[in-house]
């Protein structure tokens, strides 16, 4: 939320259609792209129905966003919401991942936020780690193993928080004091599964807890289905870990891959079920891998904001003021590990780990095991600006 | 060996052949595709070494071939087999499986084999089943379980004899009244692996073992190697169940491809040192296969001589009259087990499981689970006889 009125008018009409709009709803995703979200909102809260309907969406499909509206409370939401910590990010701020961008229509309408780092450059550099629920000890063994070495390679594992993989995934990134971030079918201030809310505690504590619905919303069974389709949009590729045949990690696997995104599986014994589905995907598309090396192999290939070799992406001296100084409290020439660099930086090891990430995917550190140093690009402060400035002319 | 002088002398020499050349010496290959047979054989005996060598055959390479020529007494190898029941099938023989020409000059010279089955008809519905020696239980498992599976849908399992994943594929298919192949690295009538002395006895019954090195050869670790070539071209496709990084069976699987043949690997526990060869082939060209359904999808699709969709690949009253007698011993309308075949056929249930399989690969008979039935084109003798016959013309 920004002083600019008509900003704000969005925003606040953007929160309350996280009230009207189910997930993934793309009459809704067509009606916002075609009337904007402020005369949306102004169409279904007139006293008296539009007398001629858009094409394409019937009177009681209508009916029920009218009735939503009326209970919609957007300012009210926004104020409780920033009291418990919670941003909203809508498309169009320089936090919205356009990566969702690809949804379309299905697009969601604005994410709800808890956590300090800065949901845009996170997900440049994320990838999702899923599968089932009532997972094998190997299952939670190589979820946990796999979502350790990408954080320790600088990669943030996204999940969706549940039992099983999920959980072991974003265990594993926060045990190696990586970067994760859960994306849930409920509202971000809603423990669920309630036997993780310590860990939801931890993920948005270290991370970042995000989703489309409203503050206190609890999901549904097709809110968690459509939940995937935002973790396999946000990250650049989605690894499933164990799943049975029909299993909801192989939707995320195949939206994944409509959406030309890498698909990736661990492979398990031939005789276990819940192998089956991740080998059902493996005889199709996706690429089998059995360690973070191979997945950073396929996704950081075509994907990493390698400065170097791209050109720079941000110059240091539009970095956000916080990151600016991680950046600046980071010595040169050796790795040393978050903890030092938040003493010399003067913040908490949980912002400065979640900075650290950020300046990773923009090409200014990289992680060497436990510790974090300067690339080529971190380092060179002046010449590098000067050039980026001119190239931005 | 037919009355036919010339052929019983290109027989002759090529048994002779067998003890000049290590098998798969290129060098040796293209003298005898030069040369012919007999005429390297003459020309290596002769007392005098000839005025000039072929180009690109050093002299030290020569005197090896001159050395091993002069000790070679292939009549006296030929009498030996054939009292033992070991038969000697030379390219051009109605016998020769015609796969193996793929070899170029690394073609065998011949195969000394010991069993019933024709080759030739076995190798058309063929799949090797190879891996690890020191193999898991789960590897052992999913051996034996695939090889059963493929035997009872009517193909021959082609293996190795080897401890581990071989010997497991080789009894699946016996023990499901199967068709199996056992490719040695020695003289077929050498029990080796000594362990296996049984199995071999076993496969020689109810199967066929076969390869290039003349009675009472000794495997060395050359031999194991290229042994595997055999192996792969013979075969529709090779599946590779547990394999560590830089194993033999990786070899056979590479050499598959690069024949044109299917490669395909079951998965296992990423932890597992014994799957990581075959994930890393997996995450190549191979196919991930969990059960024999899958592994007939791929090698069945091509390949399969199905003679309704192809047309009559022999005609019935060109059957070899053992094979016939089988064929006329099926009722019509039912499948019947092969040992009741065997008992209206008046013949040995082995030799009618060898001769059932042979038929399958002709399109005559399909196997139904423990039973054999009629194809449609086994049930309609005269008139399809008639058509094959002008097909001819």
């Amino acid at each position: 939320m920004t002083g600019d009125a008509e900003s704000e008018a969005e925003v606040v009409a953007r929160a309350a259609l996280t009230r009207v709009l189910e997930p993934g709803d793309t009459h809704g995703g067509r009606l916002l792209r075609e009337l904007g979200a402020v005369e949306l909102m102004r169409w279904l809260t007139a006293p008296e129905p539009a007398a001629r309907a858009p094409a394409g969406v019937g009177p009681e499909r209508l009916a029920g966003y009218r009735r939503r509206a009326a209970l919609a409370d957007p300012r009210r939401d926004l104020e409780t919401a920033a009291g418990a910590g919670v941003r909203f990010v809508c498309p169009g701020s320089a936090q919205w991942p356009t990566q969702l961008d690809d949804l379309g229509d299905a697009r969601p309408v604005g994410l709800w936020l808890r956590g300090g780092p800065d949901l845009r450059t996170w997900a440049l550099r994320s990838v999702a780690v899923v599968g089932a629920r009532a997972c094998t000890p190997y299952g939670a063994h190589m979820a946990q193993t796999l979502a350790a070495g990408l954080a320790e390679r600088g990669w943030v594992v996204v999940s969706g928080a549940a039992y099983g993989i999920d959980g072991a995934a974003h265990r594993g990134a926060l045990a190696s004091g990586g970067a994760t971030a859960a994306v849930l079918a409920c509202g971000v201030d809603v423990a669920y599964p309630k036997g993780h809310a310590g860990l939801l505690g931890r993920i948005a504590g270290q991370g970042l807890i995000l989703g489309e619905l409203p503050p206190g919303s609890h999901p549904t069974p097709s809110r968690f289905v459509l939940r995937n389709r935002v973790i396999a949009a946000l990250t650049r590729g989605t690894v499933v870990i164990e799943a049975a045949h029909r299993s909801g990690s192989l939707v995320t696997a195949r939206r994944a891959q409509q959406l030309g995104r890498f698909t990736m599986g661990t492979p398990g014994p031939a005789t276990s079920g819940l192998s089956a589905g991740v080998h059902e995907l493996l005889r199709g598309e996706a690429v089998l891998v059995t360690d973070a090396a191979e997945v950073i192999e396929l996704v950081g290939g075509m994907g990493e904001l390698a400065p170097e070799r791209r050109g720079p992406v941000l110059a240091r001296d539009l970095l956000d003021p916080a990151a600016s100084r991680v950046l600046d409290a980071l010595p040169a020439g050796r790795p040393v590990p978050a903890e030092e660099v938040a003493v010399a930086a003067g913040a908490g090891t949980d912002e400065v780990i979640g900075r650290l990430y950020e300046l990773h995917s923009l090409g200014f550190v990289e992680r060497q095991g436990d510790g974090w140093q300067l690339t080529m690009r971190g380092s060179r402060g002046g010449p590098q600006n000067d050039a980026t400035r001119r190239g931005g002319h």
